[in-house]
C-alpha cells in the first residue's frame, strides 16, 4: 500500500528561473514552463521552479549572469548569447553550418559533448542540461533578393552570434537588435533583414509585414539547442533524487519543444505563404562562401582559445561522420519526399 | 534542510519488464535499461523496473501478450510486431514511407498521435509511452543486385510487418524468421536476402560475412519508435508522482536511445566497408513501386478495419505536412553538406 504523499518527509525547493524569452513565443519560452511543470508533477509540488519572462527580473540577455550571481538559482537561455564571454559557449547551441538537432543530441548524450560542455560552463559556476531544441532555423527575411555572395554586402541585417560574425566576414553591416524592435526597424528601412527563428516565432513578431523574401535554409542555425543553466551551489544543495529528477525533466523538455516546432512551423509557413511571403532558396554561391567564411572563424577561435579548441576537435570529427551516416538513411527518404 | 532519504516514507515498487531483444543488442535492450536506471535513480530506489531478455520469462514476440494477461507489469516491445492483432499498431512503431524519428516524435507528443496510438492499445488493457527510437534504417542484405522493381519477383526475403506486406506485393517470397536465426539462412542460401536493423545492430549479427551488398535507405522503416507496454492495472495502483516519473523516464529513454544510433552507426558502417561490404541505394523503380504498394495497403486497411481509418486519415494529413516542412528547414543543409 503506497503512501498518497510520496513526498510527504522531503523538504520544499522554492527556486526562481530567469529566461532570454517573452511569454509570447510560448514554443521557446514553454522550455522552461516544460521543465518546471514536470519537475513540480514529478515531486507532489515539493520542488517547483517558477519561471520569468525576459525583462522581469534580469534582462533577457544577462540569464547567464544572473545565475552566476546567484540572483537567480536557474535560467533558461542560449549559451551562444555569451560568445563575447566565450565563444565556446556557441557550441552549446549551434554552429553555422554545424550539426542538425538529432545530431547534437547524438553529440550530448553519446558523443561526449556534454561533458566538454559542461567544462565551458564549470567556469562560471554553472552545470547545464539541455532542455529544448528549435530543429532548424529558416535563413531570415530580406527586403530584396540576394542572388550571389556579392549581392550582400553593404547590407544592414539584425543577426546575432557566429552567424553575424560570418556575415560580416562576408561585407554585411551586422546590426544586434533585440527581438521586440526587429520589425520597427526593417519596416522603416533602418535594416535591410533580420533573421529571428522560423514561421511561427517569426508570424508572431509580423517580420512578414515588413519583407517580402523569407530565405532558406538558416544555414547558421542547424539546430539550435537551450540550455537550463543551473548554480552550481543550489544544485549542490538538492536530494539525489531531485538532481534526476532534474535531468530527466530537462530530457523530456528538449523532445517537447523539438516536436512543438515541428508540429507548429508548417502551417506558420502556409499562412505566410497565403498572405504573400515568398520563399527563396539561398544560392550555392552564398552558401559556399558562408561556409568558407566559418571554417576560417573556426581556424581563427581555435588558434588563440584553448577551450574552444578543445572542444571544437573532437566536435569537427563527430560532424563528419555523423553527417556521412545521415547522408545514407536519413538523406535517401527526404529526396525521394513520397 | 533535506531529508538525505526523499521518498523513505512511500511505499516500494518492484516491476517486471519483459523484453523483444536479447541483451547484446545493447542500444535497443538499453532502451528498457534506461528506463529502469532512470526510474530508480529518480525514486531513491523505491521504484525498480528489472528487464529482462527475450525468452527469459516470454518469447520475444510475446512481449505485448504478457503485459494483457498480467504475466508482467510491463514490457518494451515495438507495436508492429502484433499487427496480427490490429493492424494499427504500426502506426505506433514505423510506417513504410512515413515519419521519420522527429516527425514521429511530433505527431506523438505535439500532434494528437501519442492520444490516438493510447485508444489501440486500451483495446489490451495496456498504455503506452514511446521509449525508444532506432531513427532511419537500413534497407537489408542482398546476395546480388537488386536494379528494378522486377528484379525483386521471386526473392527469398527475411521482412517482417508492413514492410513484408508490401515486398510481398511485389512478388517477393516473404520469409519470418527470429534474429538470431537469419545468419545461418541467409549464408546457407535458404534465403536471398534479409533485414534486421542498421549497422551497428546488423554487424552483431554477422550478416556481412552472409551477403555482399548493403542497401538504403531502408524505407519500411524511416523510424521506428519502441514503447513501454504498462498494465493499466498495475499503472493505476502506482502513486501520481511515480506516474509522471515513469512518463519522464521514458521520453529521456526516447531521445537517449536515438542519440546512441546517431551516435555508433556510422563507425559500424566504415567497419563493414572496409570488410567488403559494398553500399547500394534502392533505384527510384524499386522505391516507387514500393510506395505504391503501401499507399494500395493503407487503402485495403483503412477500408476494413474502423481502428485504422481512425488513425490514418489524420495522421497521413499530418505526414504531408511535416514532409513538406522538412523539405525547407532540414533538406537543404543535408544537400549541402558542408
Amino acid at each position: 500500500v503506497f503512501s498518497p504523499h510520496s513526498f510527504a518527509q522531503t523538504g520544499n525547493v522554492r527556486w526562481r528561473c530567469a529566461t532570454s524569452w517573452p511569454k509570447s513565443l510560448d514554443t521557446i519560452y514553454g522550455g522552461a514552463v516544460s521543465v518546471s511543470e514536470r519537475i513540480s508533477a514529478m515531486t507532489d509540488g515539493k520542488f517547483t521552479i517558477r519561471p520569468y519572462e525576459a525583462g522581469e527580473l534580469v534582462p533577457g540577455l544577462q540569464v547567464l549572469d544572473a545565475v552566476q550571481q546567484g540572483t537567480v538559482e536557474c535560467g533558461h537561455s542560449a549559451g551562444y548569447y555569451y560568445v563575447g564571454k566565450n565563444p565556446t559557449l556557441g557550441f552549446a547551441t549551434s554552429i553555422p553550418f554545424g550539426l542538425n538537432a538529432n545530431e547534437h543530441n547524438a553529440w550530448l548524450y553519446s558523443g561526449g559533448g556534454l561533458e566538454l560542455l559542461r567544462g565551458v560552463y564549470d567556469d562560471f559556476g554553472i552545470i547545464n542540461f539541455p532542455a529544448g531544441n528549435t530543429g532548424a532555423q529558416m535563413g531570415g527575411w530580406f527586403k530584396k533578393e540576394v542572388k550571389t555572395a556579392a549581392d550582400l554586402k553593404g547590407l544592414k541585417m539584425r543577426i546575432p552570434g557566429l552567424g553575424g560574425q560570418v556575415m560580416a566576414k562576408l561585407g554585411v553591416n551586422v546590426q544586434v537588435i533585440p527581438g521586440g524592435e526587429i520589425y520597427l526597424a526593417l519596416d522603416r528601412g533602418a535594416i535591410d533583414a533580420a533573421e529571428w527563428v522560423g514561421p511561427y516565432d517569426d508570424e508572431k513578431l509580423g517580420l512578414q509585414k515588413a519583407a517580402k523574401f523569407y530565405y532558406y535554409p538558416g544555414w547558421w542555425e542547424p539546430g539550435p539547442a537551450l540550455d537550463l543553466m543551473v548554480g552550481k551551489k543550489a544544485y549542490a544543495a538538492l536530494p539525489k533524487a531531485y538532481k534526476e529528477i532534474l535531468a530527466s525533466a530537462c530530457a523530456e523538455a528538449n523532445i517537447q519543444m523539438m516536436a512543438d516546432y515541428d508540429a507548429k512551423n508548417q502551417a506558420a509557413l502556409l499562412r505566410l505563404q497565403k498572405g504573400g511571403t515568398q520563399l527563396r532558396r539561398y544560392s550555392s554561391d552564398i552558401l559556399k562562401a558562408a561556409n568558407k567564411a566559418m571554417q576560417e572563424l573556426h581556424a581563427e577561435n581555435a588558434g588563440k582559445n584553448a577551450s574552444y579548441k578543445k572542444v571544437y576537435t573532437p566536435w569537427e570529427v563527430y560532424r563528419r561522420n555523423v553527417h556521412a551516416w545521415h547522408q545514407i538513411n536519413e538523406k535517401p527518404m527526404l529526396d525521394f519526399n513520397p
